[in-house]
């Protein structure tokens, strides 16, 4: 057969791996050629193509980001954008097409299958916010990251009296800093699914320096302050949105720490992990299940199995349908939450 | 309640992390006090204990080893060593208790559930070869370290063209081997499950260098060759018995080495990583695995639920039997072994 | 004989490797005895000790921080500090004091050896900028954990065309920014002792971005527009002062970021690495170093060189008067600036 | 100018740094060309050539091994090497020569430049053992390898009681064993320098387990036993020689862990790092380095400063001449083994 491939959305660690199986697997089982669409939707949209075979995809496996390059173009916000797309890969003689990405490419996958592309995805995001799967490539070196960096505040903050705020990503949902928080140690977690209260989070750090130096707090960049505290000075810590319409990756980590000191008169400092939490070498567990997701997706285009997205369940990769794992966004429930509480405070 | 805590067995980034887990919800939630007992069935059979409370668990989340020190003991080897820990555990006070090990240490756990001690267990294997759980802390910290290790012999076999063996724990599962060799992109990978063919190994690092430089092995600590080789002159790599009666830890992979060099002439060397793996800081997924065993566990104790261990399925910690978790060894099945093969060669 | 030993100043890796090896030499070779001072030079102004021996220093070497506790507290600026410490060091029958620490730190311990106090010192600073002496211990580790930063960004920046702001350490020097520059390969490096003209730094941003689809910046917390850009809206570019009067650590990473995105139109993002760099573990070269100063310092004492301070030329460790390592601040030349300029832009 | 560049030798980390320098400041500053000859010697030798420019260096710095390969051919070894060398020099249009390389390779380069050929110098040795420089690149990284592995195992030995050797690089000089031995906090430091007294070593192991549980010990792969034990059964800790007549770089780990074992009744085990230390990324301080060796060798050459090798001396590089530096193997002098003997035992 002849597959195609492409990558959307944000940086990832794990991309790579899964170009590498999807291509080892192919050529080496079924005597695959591949072609790679350069740019996310953007490569089979205007036809941007680079060779893909086992020269292209050597050395590959340690290395962060994406050798297909990415964008977040949207081939239904552009007219004629689905016939262009039919068009070039029936130009490109491709009979398949692996789409690995998040929500949002996913979510064009599913509707160009519903068009009849053959088309299977491979999920993709550093938040682990798609349902349907346990876990998601990237976000596992995302949480080492930044649980390595808590690690390091630990001796700094004992050391000399201090609130440490460590901004993480998660737009939507906390997984990162939930689990970094866990993993580091961390003396308050502030996720967007719990809008929190400014004053309590100073109440606590008030509490806490009666007895201890130290408050190290993690902060996903989607946290909000509750409504009320709107009209008490915390609106800037909403986020503000960027040239581009997007709401501000950073921010609330610098926003919170002056806020908190203003208020407490406790030295307090931001870290702000930023893109190195998506950039750089995945982690083994990152390598290890974005090969066997690319393994498994290849398997998927042999089988016919058509509009799914491989997904883990326990140490298993199953296929899904396409629409079952983009349809809901996984969030941190309540109960999570308080398991990890008594850590906390 | 007044709840004893145990470890036993070998060293395991995280066995800190469990204890932490347990002691901070015990104490928080539950208002519980708590005995530690040292070197694992060897604190309650001679009544060794120290104190274990908030402040003995500050601090020890990212430290690997075991506060309470450990131990091989089996007091069903020993006479009358089944009253004495009874004895002990009463004299203590003690209501209930959690011990944390492998398969021995379990096995003494069931055995004395089944003797009406209160006893919960948490499932400690560095080889992740305990049946029952998804994955046991531990494992993902050796995995990253061997899959690192592999990262750097990379560059080094290709300037020099050789033949690089890395020899992993795993006495008789492959699965640090496999998950190391999978991450880090390995040519080859020989475990217990698989007794290898020498003659077949070399035939292909002679192909491999016909028309690339190098051969990168990962090998478990427990791979043998098949029976046929033992005439050959490969006896030795079935492992020699040490001063205590043990298979020695290490050896396979310096034999190897030689064996591969003085049969195709080409130079061949071993890195034996050794305790490396099991000691030091766990990484951030074990931190979390490990932490959630310890919440689930102090909770089995309070819902009364005796004779159970903690287990990993998917995301979600559930408790399943003593008996059904230790009943026998997770190995690598043949299908897994296949599915990872199209890298390997 | 009987010696105190205190830290003063910021967190920094290495100080406990450091007092480790005074306390090991001294008690091994010279049969001292040991006294710690709490925080600094609050520890023998407020007559704060705690006990010093080999069973205190255990297992201190890989951890961050400082035993001993630290606090910027200056004798000098209370009245009868002096005295007071006088007083305090002969009731604590303390012979001679080892001082660890910075400028500040080490600028005491100068005027207490003009006035008869029998002091040694250990120079200290993240920034490197100590004259006198090659390195300092710690800034090792902070350029590594500035360059690993940045060699996880370069695959982002390459995968999604952003400027990629990293702001370090150094108030006043720019070595850290500097070094991790040239180590991790960034395009542009900007440092206090060259104050930068925002409107060239986004025409290098623009002309980049004609060829290449990322910029890497390193910007040291303390670099500062040139004066002109003061009124075309750079103001905030020059950090504002905190509720404690300091500089604020952060700020201006962040600020730059924002500056070029709404300048060039291109997506600027900033990572704040702050504590990151001070706290956890130091590197074996920080580790090494900080024990060749701790075992030299406690040799001055035994030789009666008080006044001194240790140092680093080439391999040796020199001893050279307090007054000429705290003299002036070592800043980064016009010429190792241009040495490293092949590399940006 | 046009100018030839080669690396010989072992692999080192760095290697990749020293080229990109060169060829950046080569082309940007005095618009040079370059032209990459293959394997060391052998490329001038059998004229292997290849494309070397800005494009081929982009992306190398952080990445170990060299571009360019090695080898360890020697052109005097061959007949009429030498002018096979000057010939290919002369085809390839090559004005001037930069090799990259340990004691081998630059002792071609000086006799080589003897001969009339324009050649400047650049040291490289993992271990350290080159007179002429303070240090050399590739050592920090070994360094702090074997520093992390020895932090690793702190906690197993402890919760063990074993005896734990870690077996490093340094065929005739100990500096990686010295250096990591005091980073990591050994207690027992084994060096080529210092030949050792295996009954000596079991008194210290036995001693010490008389109060404590554990020894970690680290061992140089060129450390042997003294004369009057080559009797007494520990011949084989000598080492043996190769099929390619090398002694074996790995061996004397695994064998003091058996024979300390075997004497002591103690379980000893080994850690064998192998090749791990001289592949993959290279520290901060590597970097650093080899790009600065970089840059002054491209200026050597502009300046005609031929038959000098680069220097490190304190934090300036210097150029000497290349018979000085390849004079005579730098060695740990026993004034240096001593300092440090105060953390041993």
């Amino acid at each position: 057969m002849r597959v195609g491939v492409l990558t959307g959305g944000g940086d990832c660690p794990g991309l790579n791996a899964v170009i590498r199986a999807v291509v080892r697997k192919g050529v080496k089982e079924y005597g695959d050629e591949f072609v790679g669409f350069r740019d996310g939707w953007k490569g089979p949209l205007e036809g941007l193509t680079m060779p893909l075979g086992i020269d292209q995809v050597r050395g590959i496996l340690p290395r962060g980001g994406t050798i297909l390059g990415s964008s977040r173009t949207n081939p239904f916000s552009i007219e004629g954008g689905v016939e262009q797309i039919k068009a070039n890969l029936a130009a490109a003689g491709v009979d398949a097409l692996i789409a690995i990405g998040g929500e949002d490419t996913l979510g064009v996958a599913t509707k160009l299958h519903d068009l009849g592309v053959k088309v299977v995805g491979v999920p993709k995001t550093i938040d682990n916010d798609l349902s349907g799967t346990d876990f998601t490539f990237g976000f596992d070196t995302a949480v080492n990251i930044a649980s390595e960096a808590i690690d390091r505040l630990h001796t700094t903050a004992e050391s000399h009296h201090r609130v440490l705020v460590v901004e993480v990503m998660g737009r939507h949902a906390g997984w990162i800093a939930l689990h970094a928080g866990i993993a580091g140690g961390a003396n308050v977690v502030l996720i967007p699914e719990r809008p929190f209260d400014i004053e309590e989070v100073c109440r606590y750090v008030e509490t806490r320096f009666e007895t201890k130096y130290a408050v190290i707090m993690v902060v996903s960049e989607g946290a909000v302050p509750i409504e009320a505290e709107d009209d008490s000075g915390m609106t800037l810590l909403t986020g503000e949105k960027d040239a581009f319409g997007h709401v501000r990756l950073g921010g609330i980590g610098e926003r919170l720490a002056n806020e908190i000191e203003a208020r407490t008169g406790k030295e307090a400092r931001a870290v702000v992990l930023g893109h190195i939490q998506r950039g750089g070498t995945p982690t083994a567990f990152d390598r290890w299940l974005a090969t066997r997701f690319g393994l498994q997706a290849i398997g998927a285009v042999h089988d016919g199995d058509f509009g799914t997205m491989m997904a883990l369940r326990g140490t298993s990769i199953v296929r899904v349908p396409l629409s079952e794992g983009t349809a809901e966004l996984k969030l941190v429930s309540p109960e999570e939450y308080a398991e990890a509480e008594v850590f906390f405070g």
